[in-house]
Formats: C-alpha cells, structure tokens, sequence
C-alpha cells in the first residue's frame, strides 16, 4: 500500500461525513461530476414512484391540495434556505437558473432606478449569465458592461445598477469574495446579485449575513436534486415588497385562483413564482435534500477543503508537471473543485471516463474535477489521481 | 336500465377509441378534470423508474448525451407537433406556459417592428396571458390592450404589432375561430400568438395550414405529461430566422458547449429553448405521448363532440334549468369541455367530487367537465350528469 492509500485510508476513517455515503446509489465509479449532476440518492426512486403512482394516478387533481403540490416551490426554498444562509420565506424554486437570472436582474435594474443606467456582468460567467444579462439590459434601457470580478470595485460607480457575479467561477473553481464585493456594491448603491450554481450545497454563503439582495442556484449539481430539477431564487426580505418580476405569471398572484385580470402580486418569496412548477422534478429535489439531515454545511465545507487539498498532492504525486492546476491553493479563493488543464484534455477526460473516473471537460483545455462532500471518499480521490498519471503516461 | 344508460352503453360499443382507456390508469372515479390535469398514461410509471434508477442513477451526466437528454426539447416538440398541426422542426418544449407566452410576445412585437405600438390581448384570456402579455408590453415599449376574440377584428390597426388569442376559453369551453381570426390579423399586417392550453390534444388546431405565427400550449393537460409538465412553443418556421427571445440562455446557443461569452441563436425551434429542460417532467411526458400510437387527432375530435354533445342531453333529463350551459352548442364554437353555471357552484363541486364525479370550479360559478377522448366513456358522461341531478336535489 503506498503512503496516499494509506494517508486516504486514514483520512477517510476520520471522516464524520463518510457514513452519509451510504445515502446514494454509487457503484464502483470514481463520480467526480457532481458539480455537473449530483448523484441519485438512495430513496428518491421510491418517493418518485409514489408521486408519480398515487399522487397523479390515483390522487390526480386533488393533489395540487392533497399532496402538497402547491405549496412546494416555497417549501422546497425554505429546505434550501438554511444552506445558503437565508431565513425562511426568501427563497423560491421553480424555473431554469437562466430563467431566474433574468427574474433577478431585471428586478434589481427596476429597484435601482431608471438614473443607474450601467448593469455589470461577470467577464468570467457562465455563458447563459452573459447572454441573459444582456438581454435584460436591453429589455430595461441599461447597458451592459462585462468586467472580471476583481474589476469590479473600480468599475462601480454612480450609474450602476446592478451587479451579476458567480460565487465560484465555473471554469476553474475560484471562489470569488462575496462579502467584500458585495459591500463594495451596496457602496456604490448597486444592488447584488450572486449566482451560486457552484456554490449552493458546497460551501457557507451567508447570503442574510452577507446583505445580498438578489441570489440565483442550481439545484442539480451539489444539491442532487436530479436532471435539470428547477433553480432557485432569492430576494431579500427587505427587497421583496420593491421585486418587481418581469415575469408576473398566474402562480405569483396575491389570490392565484382568483383569476382577477389584473395583476396583484402575492407578498414574500411566492412573488418569484411563474407558472405551473414541474411537479416531478421538483418533488425529486424535495426528495434528495433529506440528504442533509444532520449534514451541516461548515462540516461539508472542511471535508470539501480536505478533499481537494488531498487531490491536489495526489496530482502532484502522480502527474507532476504534465498537468497545471488552475484552481487557487487558497482556501479563501477555492470552490469544490479542482480544475487542471493539460494538453489533449478532451481526449484525457475520454480516457479517464474509460477508466472508471468521471470528470469533464470545459474547452479549450480544462479538466474539471468536483468534490461532493456528502459522498467522495478520500480513497477516490487518491484513485482519480493515480488513473490520471496513468493516463498521462 | 333507464334510456340514457342503454345509449351510452350503444354508443361505447361504437366507439373507436373505447380500447384507448386501457393505456391509462383509471379507477371509478369518473375523471372529467383532464382538462386541468390528464391521467397517468398506464406505462410512465415504469418508465420514470427507468429514468430514475438507470439514466440518473447509474449512467449519471453520460445519460445527457447516451439517453438523449440533451436533444429531448425538440425530439419531443416533433412529437407532438402533428397533433397541433405542424410539420417537424418548428415545435420546442420546455419552461412553463407562462415563460413560453412571454418569448412569444416579446418575439412577436420585435418581429412586426417599432412603428406597431399595441399588443392586443383577449379580454376573456385566462389571467396568466393577460398579466405576462402586460409585461412583454412594458418591456418592449408597447401598450396592451385587451379586447374580446368577437372585437378583435374591429380592434387592428395599422399599430397593431401582435394579438395573443387563446384557441378555447378556459372558463367557458368556447372554441374561438383561429383560422378567420389569424386572417384578419394578418390582413393588417400583425402576428397571430395562440395559445393552445385547451385545444392541443383535444381538437386539431392546423397551425400551419391557417399561417399561424407563433403558439404556445400546455402539456399537462389533453396531453396527459404529469403535473406542470412542461410547455410548448411554436414558432413558424419562415419566422425562426427572426425569432429574437428574451430568454437567450445557453440552450438556445448555436454552439451551447462551445461556452463563447458572445451569443450566437441557434437555427430552428432549439431557438426557443433556454436553460437546463427539466428531465424527469419532460421523459415523462415524451412517455405519455405514446398513447398517441395509432391515434388520429380528427377521431378524438369527433368522439368530443358526441361526449359533450350526449353530456349536455343527459344534463337537460337530470338538471333540467337548476343548471345553465354556457358552453356553446354549436359544435365549431365547442372545445372539449362543458361548463355549466350554477347557485353555489363551489359547494355543488365539493358534493360531486365526494360522489366520484371530478370536473372543476371557476370563479365565481361555473362548474367545469374536461372531457378527454382517450378515456372517457360515454357511460361516465351520463353517470357524471345523473349524480350532478341527484345533487342538486
């Protein structure tokens, strides 16, 4: 046994977390793409056959009422609440996260006033944050201006209305400092908005502590709410009497069944509703966050540092130079993943997936490993690295 | 046996379509709510379970490409487009009804150009259209005004840039004549955006033969997907080229994978997609549309027809006037639902549902009955009229 499959042995016999493992179905696969899509957990297959036998089969109409189908999208956002640090009644579920930014960005443009007339975009995003922002800009008469995130202190100013930042970059798993940026926002009087898809599920936000006013999530990645299980939504308490949703569908009516024909947006979270939410994925992810029980996120956070502090030793080890981190060593500026580019990446993610050892792969040349706490083992981050010297060669 | 029963059993054993019911499952429960919510398809259980436990579960993120995740809007949107009348390639699922109207209308009144000012809206619309055409308005600096099917002739202009129709009145049942009135629209040089809630899988609609431009539809209802399935759109495939969504998210990339910061549509109806489809919703409903198998739409219409036009018979011997119809009886004015006015609507439908008889109530006081040809008998439409007399005393 060599001295890391020893050291990941012990680390892993000293894991609080490793029993929550036994919440999944896994197999021998080393899944490191849970910041793609979470892994299923071992009791949403029956919950979903239920939902799906009985509460549309047998129930059927009764229940929107009966079974709770109504209510979930505000129920599922307080599960969720906890874990990006939101009291209850700010959080919000249902649409695509590309939905949801346009929601937020709009509204935090409106909330800014028509004198602001600047909305600033992460340079680094996601695409589809980019491509919405811009949208949202032209559809509101602002402009849209994309700056890194450590641009961004001396690009605020007087005109900007809002900001659209990623909690941790997607690419090369920087996490970026949301509570300086966004003081550094509120100074400027712009209005924050976080998009936390590689966030939400691994690290503390603090969203409430932090002032942020308007947060968006995925809910399929660390929070394994299934394929495409819908986004979320945040609007700050104090904000949400000023959200004005570009998106006013029936479901965020004051009295939705009323079928008033004039609009009178409902109070709290539910005025982020839009229409009818996708019962059975949303019903999954209500599902898969029982994972959490007892799970709180500061323990999935250090074990998150451990696993990717391990991993990077691990690569060091065993692929030395032939692969460059991308990723910071700060544990301040690091996601849940770790990111390596080498050359031919999108042939030695192929291979690695031929393996047993699942990644992706990011153009041009980005390996990208994520690290889910509630189910990575230190021994597989030992193997993911060992396979990939070997792959290497 | 009374004289309607042995009618209803003669014309059972006429019909068609009768065998159809066994491709779902249903109890004793006479189900005339699938125009609100369709029953589970006898086959999607198995199915969820396989997406579920197989796709999910074991092949993970390689089920996007290996299950054909990734391509299920369109694939889907192909299967349902013959049902509604249009040729493959300009059909796209995904997102609510709602956000499916909002990129229509804002796409409609970029097409038709600055100088149209006004967007018309039907009055009689169930509210969600009505609150998201007022938005898509406000945004793209036009006016809104809402006028009834009957006045929409009267009512365009040469500033007329877009009118928003529903095909079948929710509340009332009233078919609306969508050839004329897509005539007259075009006459003056607007586009036509139906909404196809209560006609898709019901009646045909002929999108492309009547030059309808855009449409949007509901999934969970006549198309039996499950609870807030996802929604459809249509876009006519000479306007695809000019179709400008407000929701450019990065399923609709030309390049999704390629991540470029700069957006560039892709062609067709994979346009209107925008983020991540929700999987579980959308197998679902790709699973529940085989029931279409050897199916013809014009056959379903028929048997609505002589569904409703028997219920309506059979309402007249047991109601008599303690009920009015305000479902129109001319069969081309007719959806596939029967909505009758009634004192205390409301509590009549509590007592019926606690009888075994399930249609719906609308404020302030119409009883809804969805009749979906795929399985409902003719029998159930007299036994559901016998126990509407019995309780109304």
């Amino acid at each position: 046994m060599s001295e890391l499959t020893l050291q990941a042995k012990e680390l892993d016999a000293a894991d609080a977390l490793a029993p929550v493992r036994s919440r999944f179905l896994l197999d021998d696969v080393v899944y490191l793409d849970g910041n793609s899509l979470g892994a299923l957990p071992a009791h949403v297959p029956d919950r979903i056959a239920d939902v799906v036998r009985r509460e549309w089969g047998e129930l059927r109409i009764r229940s929107w009422e009966e079974s709770g189908w109504w209510t979930a999208p505000e129920r599922i956002g307080d599960r969720i609440a906890p874990l990006v640090g939101a009291a209850p009644g700010q959080v919000v579920v249902g649409d695509s996260t590309s939905v949801n930014v346009f929601k937020a960005v709009v509204a935090a443009a409106r909330m800014a006033g028509e004198e602001r007339t600047e909305i600033l975009v992460d340079a680094t995003t996601f695409p589809t944050d980019g491509y919405i922002a811009e949208s949202a800009a032209r559809l509101t008469g602002r402009t849209l201006r994309a700056v890194t995130p450590a641009e961004v202190p001396h690009a605020l100013g007087p005109r900007t209305a809002a900001v659209l930042l990623n909690h941790v970059d997607y690419r090369t798993g920087r996490l970026h400092d949301l509570p300086s940026l966004t003081a550094a926002i509120h100074a400027a009087g712009a209005l924050a908005v976080w998009d936390l898809c590689h966030s939400a599920g691994a690290l503390p936000v603090g969203l409430d502590a932090h002032g942020v006013d308007l947060a968006v999530g995925c809910t399929y990645k660390y929070l394994n709410g299934g394929p495409g299980s819908p986004a979320f939504l945040y609007v700050r308490r104090e904000l949400q009497p000023r959200f004005d949703s570009p998106l006013p569908g029936w479901n965020s009516h004051a009295e939705p069944f009323g079928m008033q024909p004039s609009y009178d947006p409902a109070p709290g979270a539910v005025r982020g509703r839009v229409g009818t939410p996708d019962i059975l994925s949303m019903l999954s992810l209500e599902a898969a966050l029982e994972v959490w029980e007892g799970v709180g996120i500061d323990a999935v956070r250090a074990k998150s540092l451990a696993l990717t502090d391990f991993f990077l030793s691990c690569v060091a080890h065993y692929a030395g130079d032939r692969v460059e981190s991308v990723t910071p060593t700060a544990h301040g500026e690091r996601g849940s993943q770790v990111s390596l580019r080498c050359e031919n990446a999108g042939d030695v993610m192929k291979r690695l997936i031929e393996a047993g050892v699942v990644g992706d792969f990011r153009p041009p040349d980005v390996l990208r490993f994520g690290f889910t706490p509630l189910y990575t083992s230190f021994a597989e981050a030992e193997r993911a690295a060992r396979v990939l010297g070997a792959v290497l060669g």
